[in-house]
Parts: C-alpha cells; sequence; structure tokens
C-alpha cells in the first residue's frame, strides 16, 4: 500500500434512492434493445453501446438561463437529480463563448468563435464528462471513482472525487507530461502508471473491472460510460444558447475516442426537437493529428469501420489509436456535410501559437489540432468563409508545455544599459 | 531583435474619446489632492500614491446580476466605460466561490468558502487588475502594455495585450517557474528576464518608464497602477454577492504588494456605502510566506512601517521584499481586528495538499500560503470557528508545479497480476 493511500478521506456519500432525473432506461446504439439504468456499457444482444433515453419534460429558454452559471443550468437534459446544482460538485461548464475576431481576420473567416474549455475547474472539457459520472456513482452505490486517461480525465476524476468525498485510483500510460501526472496525484487519490499506449491502459481497465478487484469501483470512462458521455452534450447546448440560441453553421471538434463529436451532435438534434433553437442546417467536421489519424484515415479512404493505430504524436490527449466511436464520428460527419482532417505536429505547434496570438487562449495539444484544421479546411475551401464558425479549445496549454515553442526572449541586468544592448526597443 | 518580435500583432486600436465611466479623478491617499485622470500614479505635492475618486451613479443589486458573468457586471464601479463588455477584453473574474465543507470540517470551522480565482483566463486574479490598465491603456493611447512581474501578472498581460491588438512587453525575475515563463512567452509578446529580484525588476521598470525608451508604454503595475489596483476591488464585490449580498464575518487575503488587501476593503466599504450589502463588521487577515513576510513582521513587532527584505520562499507570487502597500495593510487590518500571519514553505505545500485533497481546488504557492494561515489561525482562536469565513485562492498549481509534492503511486505492466503484486487494491 503506498503512502498515498494513507492520505484518502474516508468520508462517502450515504446511499439515497437513485435518481437519475430526465434519464429513464439504457437504450443500444445498434439495436436498439432497452434495458434498465444500472453499471451497463454493452448491449446484453448486440453488444453494442448503450446510451441513455430520456422522457425530456417541458423546457425553456427562460428556464434555462435563470439557472446556475455552470452546466447544471441543463440538468433538465441530463441524467442526474434536479437539485444536483444543490450539492458539492466541481460546477464545470458554461465556459466562455469568446468571439474571435483576430483570429478571424488572419484565417478570412467572417464569424469565428472560439469555446474554451480550458475554464473548466481542472482546465480541460473532462470535468463536464467526469461530473455525469460522479452522479451515477452516487446512484448506483460505488464509493470509488476510476479511469484510463491520458492524462485530462485523470486530473478531472481525482478534483472530483476530492470534493465529493470519494476515493480514486487513476490509470495513465506512463510517460505523460508532468503538468497532467501531478493534476493527477494532487487530490490525493492513486495514479497508476501503466507501461503501454492508451489503448493498453483502456484493455486493462476492462480486464480489471472484471475481476474481484474492481468490485465497487465506478471506471466513469467504462461502466459509467453512457452517463459520462453525456456530459459532452453541454458543449453544444452552451454554444447555441451563448450563440442567442442559435446552432452554428458548422463546427470543428477535436477526436480522440469521438464521443465528444458524437455527444454534440445528439445535443444540436435535442435543442431542435425540443423547440429551443430554429431547426437549420449545422456541418460538424472532427480533428485528428496525423500522427494518430485512425478516423480520418477511414473518411479519406471512405471506410464504413477505422483501422486502430499505433500513436504517435505531441498531442497525447486525443492520442487514442483504437477510438471507440469511430464509426458514429463518421456517420456524424456524412449526415451533416462535415469532414474529418488532419495536421502534423508542426501544424499543430503553429495552431497553439496562433491562437495565443490572436485571441490570448493558451490551448494544448489539443487546441492546437483544432485550430490547424480550421486553417487548413479553410485554405482549402471546405468551410464556407461567410459562415457562423465554432471551434473548440478542449485543454490547457500549461498542461502540455513541452508542445508550446515559447521562451525568454532576452536576460539582462537590471539597467537602462543592458536593455539597450540587447536591443529590445 | 528577436525573432520572436516578428510574430507582434500590428493592429492598434484607433484612439477615441477617453471614457472612465465613474471614475472623476485621482487622489492622492496621503494628503488628498486631486488632479486630472491620466497616466500618473504619485502625488505631485507629497509623493504618496494616487487612487482613484468616483462619483457614482444610482447602482441596484438587480442591475448587477442582470450583468455579464465576468467582472464587467461592476462596469458601474470602475473606472471603464459603460460600454467595456461589448469590446474584446478577456472578460476574467466571477470566479467560483467555493463552499468547501470538507475543509471546513478538517479545520473545525462552521462556514468557509474558498474563492477560486484559478478559475480566471490566465488562472491568477491578475487578470482582473489587468483588464482595468488595459481601459487605462486604451484611454490614454498606450500602445504597449508591459509590467514587472512575478511571473502571474506577465501572462495576464501577454494575453490581454493579445487579444486586444496592444503590443506588450513584460520584465521578470530570472528563474522563474517554466510555466510561468512560457505562459507569459505563448502570446507573442516580449519576454525579458532580468539577473535579479522582483524589487531589482520594478526598480528597472520605474527607471525605463522615465527613459525615452519607455514613451508610449503603459507600465500596468507602475504609470497606470491607480486604475490597475482598482480590479482588485472586484474579489469584494463577487464574494459579497456570491454570499447573496452578505459580507463575510472574515477573510484571509495573501499579500504581495499588499494592493490587493487594502483593494477589497475598499470594496467591502463602497458595497455598504452605496446601500447593497447591510453595514456589519468584517475582519480582514493578511497572509504571507515565512521567506518574504516583511508585512507579517511589521505587525508582530507593532510597526508603522515595513522593512524590507530579500526574499527567500516557494511563494514566488508573493515574493516582493519591498511591498508598496505594506502601510496601508497594516492599517486595515488594525482597523478592522484582523492581523497578519506568516507560515513556513513546509506549510505552505501542506496547504497545497489540503486544498487540493479536500476541496478539488489545485492551489499554486500563494493557495497554499493562505490555506497555511487558516489553519494556523484558527489552531491559535485568532479566527472565530462559528464565523463565516472566505480564504482567498489567487493562483493555479499548473503553474508551481515544483511546489506540489505529488507524483505517480506505482508504475506496473497492463495485467491484472502487475497491479496485484504492487499492492494496489
Amino acid at each position: 500500500m503506498s503512502t498515498v493511500a494513507a492520505e484518502y478521506s474516508t468520508t462517502v456519500p450515504t446511499p439515497s434512492a437513485p435518481d437519475f432525473g430526465p434519464a429513464i432506461a439504457l437504450s443500444c446504439r445498434e439495436c436498439g434493445q432497452r434495458r434498465e439504468l444500472g453499471p451497463y456499457f454493452a448491449c446484453d444482444f448486440c453488444f453494442g453501446p448503450l446510451e441513455i433515453a430520456y422522457e425530456f419534460g417541458a423546457v425553456t429558454r427562460e428556464q434555462i438561463e435563470r439557472g446556475p452559471t455552470s452546466l447544471w443550468r441543463y440538468a433538465p437534459l441530463l441524467p442526474v437529480p434536479a437539485t444536483v446544482a444543490s450539492t458539492p460538485t466541481m460546477d464545470p461548464g458554461f465556459t466562455p463563448l469568446v468571439r474571435a475576431d483576430r483570429l478571424a481576420n488572419e484565417l478570412g473567416v467572417r464569424e469565428l468563435h472560439v469555446k474554451d474549455d480550458s475554464a473548466n475547474p481542472t482546465h480541460s472539457f473532462k470535468d463536464r464528462v467526469v461530473a455525469m459520472a460522479v452522479e451515477a456513482a452516487r446512484n448506483l452505490g460505488f464509493t470509488t471513482l476510476s479511469c484510463s486517461s491520458t492524462g485530462n480525465l485523470a486530473g478531472a476524476v481525482g478534483a472530483a472525487a476530492a470534493r465529493t468525498g470519494l476515493r480514486s485510483c487513476v490509470f495513465i500510460p506512463a510517460g505523460l507530461e508532468e503538468g497532467k501526472v501531478v493534476m493527477a496525484a494532487i487530490y490525493g487519490g492513486k495514479v497508476v502508471a501503466i507501461d503501454g499506449t492508451y489503448d493498453d491502459v483502456n484493455r486493462f481497465c476492462s480486464e480489471l473491472m472484471g475481476d474481484p478487484a474492481g468490485e465497487g469501483w465506478g471506471f466513469v470512462n467504462v461502466n459509467l460510460r453512457p452517463y459520462y458521455a453525456e456530459g459532452s452534450k453541454t458543449l453544444a447546448y452552451e454554444i447555441a444558447e451563448q450563440l442567442g440560441w442559435r446552432l452554428p453553421d458548422q463546427i470543428i471538434v477535436p477526436i480522440a475516442s469521438g464521443s465528444q463529436l458524437t455527444k454534440i451532435d445528439k445535443g444540436f438534434r435535442e435543442l431542435v426537437r425540443l423547440g429551443l433553437v430554429e431547426d437549420r442546417p449545422y456541418r460538424i467536421f472532427g480533428a485528428q493529428a496525423t500522427g494518430c489519424a485512425p478516423v480520418a484515415r477511414a473518411w479519406e479512404e471512405g471506410h464504413e469501420v477505422v483501422q486502430p493505430v499505433k500513436p504517435d504524436t505531441i498531442a497525447k490527449s486525443l492520442a487514442i489509436g483504437n477510438p471507440a466511436d469511430g464509426p458514429y464520428v463518421l456517420d456524424v460527419c456524412r449526415r451533416t456535410g462535415g469532414s474529418v482532417a488532419h495536421v502534423d505536429d508542426t501544424e499543430v505547434v503553429a495552431g497553439i501559437a496562433q491562437l495565443a496570438r490572436t485571441e490570448g487562449i493558451f490551448a494544448e495539444t489539443a487546441g492546437g489540432v483544432t485550430t490547424g484544421v480550421l486553417r487548413q479546411l479553410l485554405a482549402q475551401g471546405e468551410l464556407d468563409p461567410e459562415a457562423s464558425t465554432v471551434v473548440l479549445n478542449t485543454g490547457d496549454g500549461l498542461k502540455t508545455l513541452n508542445a508550446a515553442e515559447a521562451g525568454i526572449t532576452a536576460t539582462i541586468r537590471p539597467s537602462l544599459e543592458s536593455f539597450h544592448e540587447a536591443g529590445l526597443r
């Protein structure tokens, strides 16, 4: 037992009657078969992935606008209790949608917004999905939160477990960025590095879940995945509300597992169905790093399935070589008239620099990927420069310092002479 | 000339008629002498520091609550145009006030909140003060933003300059944390390291300001200081609003220059004067690191003046050995019935860990200082455990990774066997 374990909180929440809000069942995305809400992620009949089925009540714009300035303003559309905002949570979401006129000018696009999810509590969009998983864990009586993570998720799980009095044990591939490792560990949970890729870590977690050692553990992105994944819908809700209850014409979304992209599509469709926004076409574009571009390759080659790859890119938060939702991403991009593109690591670094220099947003590598793809798709004429465009930044540059090519201009003595010698004026 | 300079934006804002909102003059804090608004920071008569004098119009809670979810909701109380929220800014502020029940339980205090300013765009409270300085720079026709910085300010200036199309050149002491250096540089401005302490950097900036080389430069914490400093008032406004338009009974504030603490007091008093909160006593406590505790020493020794020290602490963001507002801090703490305390670096590290483990908030060293002082003052009986208490976290742990003692629990192979061997269950 490590010494870190001694720092665990012994407070665990008192179990009460499960309350999943408007969620009524789990439903197979392949065969449509339903089952009761529980810690299940694959269909018993066809092994397809389960997702949440809802019965929404009436929801109005005004009701949402009166809500908290966090993703809990959309609680009536999520698998969480109506009272969730009054309990201890990380309260993520409602991050800025930044009007990016200076970047737009450089790239030659009329109306550009950056959805900046580095403003979340642990500075990545993962706080959104973990917030859903925590509610599911509480509902299902799990007392330890776990996950496989490329880094951001580990920090989000650690922080949320700390605030809510759960234990945590997270699994990451060895060799992650220092910022991500420290952020995962600082909250006092266990952080286990695994010799291998993220895909190895993921496979191990599935194995552990079936072992007695994993009993009582909620793996946020395995047995709690149907709940967890719903958190990404809130990106869609927020973007639409922040645009004045309007869908964007085109949006660029990074692809790791692909879940986020498919849930943004789901979120837009729900808003239309509930009458909260006008039903108008939108195009969704996926963004990958060339060093881990299995979905973009499938797109280029016109395949329905995605061939796994071994990742080799600085964009570690997107380095999932075998993306679970790859085929669904292809569906969404095809249906909405979008596409899937990729940029190499040099363009990722350039994307980080351009976003920082024009808009004062310091993105992690995933934001460099989306900014790079935005630039590429505009140059290729695939994006309409006259259309309302949104690009996602899902993480924070402070966690991927090595990828940021920036440093001190000059070192001088504290004198005017030294300042002038250095040619700084 | 460095290659970084080539990345400067050439867009500068068009000067228009100055508009300082409700600000009407600069007023000397020592002799009360007034002069017109401009790039002045010291009184011509007695050399005392100048601060902003206002004529506030009627302001209601409802008007503020309808405003943007940033510090611009308080624009009627700040030296900025009423229209500021519709122009490109970093839109900082309105950060979470986290109800910290788990930390409160550990420390034995009834009602504890953490004001978490790591949620600002560049993850420190400095975005607040820089937002004011940018408006002053626009009003006064400066096209380059500059500053002396212990790190956080440099990032905030760089980002704000980038978003608003200003140039920037910031000065930092050599040897700062990597996260702070990269964050200062990523936005494309110049970052100049100076061999010396922060106090040397500060002296150099004053010298540069008087030199032709500094012409057209707005030094946010020198010639724009009266405007800049007002940004800290918004911490007081937000805390009161987030407590339900109520002042806290006691608040713990870190001391670097001391400006933030005095402005929080000013903000509370303004709210009372404007009838926005009930007039009830509050106590303000200052927090320093033992390795740079000139104000705490003066407090202990009952001095009216502050003897400069040479800083030696991991809390670099508080490492100002000659704090400009030291004497005013002593005044405020005396008047409100508070005090000034200090904790050593071991307690700073422990404070960071405790805040993270109980509340999922990863603070930088300054947050370790305030958490450590909170613990100390409660243990000494100086704080009332039954009173409503607020502690400030002004920065982000990702920028001071070296101070966070946290890392991987174990490294294993991706197998259950390896998991069990490591004793991880």
